[in-house]
């Protein structure tokens, strides 16, 4: 059962937990960005949930709802306490940098994410990330720049390269000391979340891991941050359900990432994936979570990454996850995705486009979906 | 063969028709909006082609070819006369108005068409006619925007509406005359391609039709501008050999049209059919044609058409071609595709994020392709 | 609206003719295989229909309907007369040849269309005719086999060959004349319906003008017996949707063909398109024509066309339609889909692995569907 | 670097061991059907397989290969020691049972794979793993028989029933105690791979874990023979590359299984998955591995699934794995898949026309194999 709680009715919390104590269940309770909370009743709900009335007559309860089906988790519309249709608050994640700033993914502004493939070398990586707080800087928007880099790679071939590993790690970490910019990095394993997690600021789920609900389930105990791609062949709704895993154990911090479907069509040799912009609206009107959109994996090439994540404005994503190399020169010394990655002056005037995207176009968006009540 | 001549060379041009006549072929001119214009030479032209180094030493000849395989007319590089790759002239399609102006598209600014999916009465077209004459004169681009409403409805149910015929051609030449506005409309039947074309200032074909070759053909033949939709389950380079049907006629005044793809992930209730906006930016690359986006048939939902108008604009397409109608009353009164039409109130909202669009984010992607030497 | 009509009642026939007249209908009669024939009533039949009280008391007619939707003229269940769903015969399409057989699509045995893609030479065809009859004596199935062979061919590129036209019509009429095996021939333009009709004993209907609507109503008008390929990327409904243009006319003379379909996985270079076999168990549930399959066209290698003809057998189709040649050294001299046609000798033993499948396995098959109550 | 050996060499497996071990590598042993054994050197194998020379001249080396990319451990086609193309002999995967049979998959009959989509009650596991042994034993196939039931079940839904984990494998081991039977069973987490792994003889690896790759090492290090489904969305060859992750870790013993591909036209509600046949002859053709069929997750729907099976019969596979229920009444009591289990009754009638197919219909087709050369 989930319940949403105004903000500081202590009482009324501690009302809940002995309930859920009573029936074998445990309480999770994620922030909300808003003036309410969401309170998670995990485990076998459904004893519990018999109290029903007794749940909705408690002083600041707004909603409480048990659906048999549904990602209820996430779900953006829900059953409010008198038994009508409720629009839940979107969530707002937020992932903290050493320089004290939190990149706040669903509250309004774009969030660039960008860095290496996968950390190869200090030095590179570190050109990298001096090269992206450059950026946030010369725009005045380092509040809204975070790093990546995956130290452990995802490879179809058994025999390619798969990453540094911890090592991996500790290059991001330096990045991250260095400049004082979060990073995300991908997580397979389920028992490595703990340990990668207690470095990285955000963790990612892949597209091949995006229905390994071991792993899910993993990241969801763990409570960090977390962004989930999009998996191989999946519907919009069975990628909802992957975040509703996750949601599941009381996480609510997911970022839903877009990053292309394989089709027909993509095998005309001109873009790796065809993205599904449309999955990222369907996403904003289902689910109460932060979306971004991945234009390198779309793209396959850095010449048309431009173009798709400008697309990907049009449907007013929350942020956008690209890869970047600091020089041309180092694209060929890449060992993965050598040639999607963009080089950083090239990323900073798309920075630039989007920014203006934000001033001069957006506003105008927002204004017809007013009108037809779509916002 | 196919052969590029300097503008005026009327003596080349000359030799080149009496070669022609004498194997059997005959010469189609498409004026070129640079200083070249393309010559066709139309039939069986092997033993035409055999005299390739005689026409290739003609006074003005840039350019002679002979693809066996190919879009030979259509592709934008080309066997220059010594050997190497030329990149020809992207081609600008022109419509005229009967107030004079030419909407050119491929003239580096987007082109709107819009209109009622299809003329049911005089007083509703001419209506939203009317507005979409305001919209032109609110912006000052009156010569940007055009009419589009089918007369003859392809249908996938025999019992479906198929639209007023004749009758609707009637109502879109009152609309044309009251608004100097030109107008583009639906034709489906070979033997409709000149009762129709006298009426019309474009022709489109359209989806379920883009591989009735007949049609193409006389098309090509009769030589008004075009829009050619891409076809159901259609690959990009099955797009563009249907295109070098019309032109192997020896009418190079094309506008291919995406109009969105069936997918496995369409179904899933959120959008009708999936952009395929990549292959946007590949018709560019691999045709002299201009290209725009049908964001109503891709939609098939009023609500999100102006997301997808604002994504196709990411990958810099040269118009678009939008169902509307008058009035959110009218909505309800259309008997075929309800759904997808924008109100005017909110399609010129949707224009001027468009116009937005084009001079504040436009010329930094532009800045990004030229880096990238794709532009 | 439809009528469905036991045989022989002139009378009431005469009093439905009438009042379609008067209504401005005219009426076309379909021959059952059983002991109904359909009645179609052409053209808006709404008025028509408001007497169904009326019509439904006619002696002799046993349902009656007009659905709004649905694909109304080929659907398997319909309303009968006294409300309720009712199942109608499924429809037996005959092809007669010179030699006095009828060939019989839905008659519960596999009839084998063979032959070349197209007639390129009398004495290629003649000879591919003759295998074909041998193959026939051979096996004692002379009245199940026939002969195919494209005249008129749809190209994807417009400088490919596309065929002998009307000179290929007169070399698939002398293979007739010499084997008396019937043959059906593809028609693309609407306008040449009559001229080939007047040929050939059967029409096809190819992929790419599967919603070319002006040509299947022309068909449909014509009456011969047609074979309805379905178009790319058509969903199952769509190609029935197909169909009822040519049933709306007043022909049920109609056999649907599955040639597989373009999807993500047919690019990984093993087979031209994927079979949608469930969809041929699809139509034999929803409408009441025949359905044959196409391996060749599947396939697009002659190396796997047995395996794929022997899986539609499973979803037991009533025929099929195989691209042969007569001998291996023929195939390096044809100018279209040279790779796909089976040598006659492989052929027959193909056509020999479907007669045992016949024999030993569709009765278990077919107790199986029993048993379900799915046959 | 793979390495094809004699049978019986014992002392060149000791200095290929040797030389391994000074390379920091492991060796690993998989068995042949025919007289080689095939030699795995495990690790990054770059150092050691610059001795190729060296390994080529040992007593008994038939071939050593080390491709950069390709699936080395499984392909069919491989570089012999005189660089000449070499075709390996196919892999044979045998799963003995209590009963001291070996149910022998690739070894040229059919292997029946049945039971529950998962043990939900002692009773009714043992009531169909009952009259899975009467089947076989009706038909003298009883060392052809296997079972099949999921004690740990993903789900897309976290709510959804996820099986009965290790007391769903005591009832299999009680089935296979009752019956001699052995079975096969899913493990979706790499930590419990050893843990099912004691008790099952056979391990499964589920669509949505098709590229979770550390669950396949985790299985290829374990040893036991598996069943390796194809991923949501997977190309043929990433089908292919996810069994090379399993036989990297020097486990041959891979049963590939086709399961259906979701695709546009799964969406028609006909079925549940498009099956991708030609994908199965395309792995005979690609690797030694033998390649089951899956009817009941292709079909969604009970009354589909023979006709499916049938199909992936003609192209001749080495197996199938089909849902079964012991009675129609116990259908409603399942949690998972209930609508497509066949019962009993039903799949022993399949199991006579699968077994008539081999008799009557597959020597048919096998010489013809013969004369294309593609046997």
């Amino acid at each position: 059962m989930i319940i949403e709680l105004e903000r500081g009715r202590q009482a009324t919390l501690d009302q809940i937990r002995d309930l859920a104590v009573r029936f074998g269940n445990r309480v999770e309770l994620s922030e909300g960005t808003g003036v309410y909370d969401t309170v998670h009743i995990i485990g076998d709900s459904r004893e519990f949930a018999s109290r029903e009335s007794y749940i909705l007559g408690l002083p600041g309860v707004r909603a409480a709802w048990q659906p048999t089906g549904g990602y209820k988790n996430i779900a953006r519309v829900v059953r409010g306490n008198e038994g009508k249709a409720l629009h839940r608050e979107r969530r707002v994640v937020e992932v903290k940098g050493l320089d004290g700033k939190a990149r706040r993914f669903g509250g309004g502004k774009h969030i660039f994410v960008c860095g290496p493939d996968s950390p190869q070398t200090l030095e590179q990586t570190l050109a990298t990330a001096r090269m992206a707080r450059e950026v946030g800087e010369k725009f005045g928007i380092l509040d809204r720049v975070m790093l990546r880099g995956g130290a452990f790679k995802p490879r179809t071939r058994p025999t390619d390269w798969r990453g540094l590993g911890m090592k991996g790690i500790a290059i991001m970490d330096a990045a991250r000391e260095e400049t004082g910019l979060p990073y995300v990095t991908e997580v397979m394993d389920q028992n490595l979340v703990e340990q990668i997690g207690a470095h990285a600021d955000m963790l990612q789920i892949g597209t091949r891991n995006a229905q390994n609900f071991d792993l899910l389930e993993a990241v969801g105990r763990f409570g960090k941050p977390a962004i989930l791609k999009r998996g191989f062949g999946n519907e919009a709704e069975e990628w909802f359900y992957s975040a509703e895993y996750i949601a599941n154990q009381g996480n609510l911090d997911i970022v839903l990432c877009e990053r292309g479907m394989k089709t027909l069509y993509t095998k005309g040799g001109y873009c790796r994936n065809q993205p599904d912009l449309n999955a990222c609206t369907f996403a904003r009107k289902q689910t109460i979570l932060p979306i971004i959109f991945d234009p390198s994996h779309v793209a396959g090439d850095h010449r048309i990454v431009a173009e798709n994540l400008m697309a990907a404005c049009g449907h007013l994503v929350d942020g956008s996850i690209t890869e970047t190399v600091h020089t041309e020169a180092w694209r060929r010394e890449q060992l993965c995705d050598a040639g999607q990655a963009l080089v950083m002056d090239q990323y900073s005037i798309l920075v630039e486009a989007v920014l203006e995207y934000e001033t001069h176009v957006a506003p105008k968006m927002k204004a017809i979906l007013r009108m037809l009540g779509t916002d």
